[in-house]
């Protein structure tokens, strides 16, 4: 199966497709859509990025899209609105190409990729690296992307596994992958 | 001149249409997009979303969108954060349907519908009711989204006045127009 990772943000989006070679993971393509600067209107810099993921989404035609959850509880600082504007149409580049949107909370991904759900920026961009046999990414953003797109590639094969050794009922959902207390 | 103005939303969308005919406003088209129940997965709501909206912008082909500003200062309940994703879809539709998005302040509206920058939404409800010579229309998100039309055909009107009387120059923003203080 392959993943299309994406970290959105309006000044830069971070993406990563991310393979399963048996057990080897391969990164098939990674790297940043730039929406313009920010004296561009709203509305083409929007634009720019829809037309930028859309093409990643048609060159690749991953199975699944991975995407930071939205947090719905508490309150947020008035940047959270434009990441968010800058996820809707990523999202909705999904829904045009007909691929699947799959969520994870930042604590999840980080206990997925590093064992630790309050792990360091540094750290997940380490094991990143390790993961995938490279060098880890030198832009946080392209490291949070193949960081998702890993963590669903995770999810998914221990879903399978778990499958197999449960061919009668729903696998349990592995202890890995449940937010961390406190973090919702 | 004619002007779609949005007031956008996961669960229902108001829209409106206004024309200036003369002195005289008139609405051409009215009502809601509802982007489908809670339980649908969100990138499919959001391409419902961006459909009907650019269906609308078809249908019309106004020359301008009007909407509700972003504040990016300060911090904002969670459900601000979904509103936004639906925000961004409908900027998109602007974009490629080539119609440029103008943005507003709430108490700007508010101040140019009713007089008063803190107006009650059953005051703005009741006075684009009066504005457009017809009964205040029953959703408030409708009544949001002609006030915001309305807004910015008045903007423009009297931009186009101020420019008649001052030929040489840039003409100053509308005392009106401008958004209360202690808002941003």
């Amino acid at each position: 199966m392959r993943v299309l990772g994406i970290d959105p943000g309006l000044n830069q989006t971070g993406y990563g497709v991310v393979v399963r070679d048996g057990r080897q993971l391969l990164v098939l393509d990674a790297g940043l859509v730039r929406p313009g600067p920010a004296s561009t209107r709203i509305e083409e810099r929007l634009a720019a990025l829809y037309d930028g993921v859309f093409g990643i989404l048609a060159r690749h035609q991953p199975g699944a899209l991975a995407l930071e959850e939205v947090f719905s509880h508490g309150r947020f600082p008035g940047s959270a609105l434009w990441i968010a504007h800058a996820r809707a149409v990523v999202c909705l580049a999904a829904a045009k190409a007909d691929v699947p949107v799959e969520s994870y909370a930042p604590a999840t991904v980080k206990q997925a990729i590093t064992g630790y759900g309050r792990a360091t920026k540094e750290q997940v961009q380490h094991m990143v690296g390790v993961r995938l046999g490279a060098d880890a990414p030198r832009s946080a953003d392209v490291a949070d992307a193949l960081a998702l797109a890993i963590t669903h590639l995770d999810a998914v094969g221990s879903v399978m596994l778990s499958a197999a050794k449960h061919p009668a009922g729903r696998p349990p959902v592995p202890q890995t992958l449940r937010p961390a207390q406190g973090d919702k």
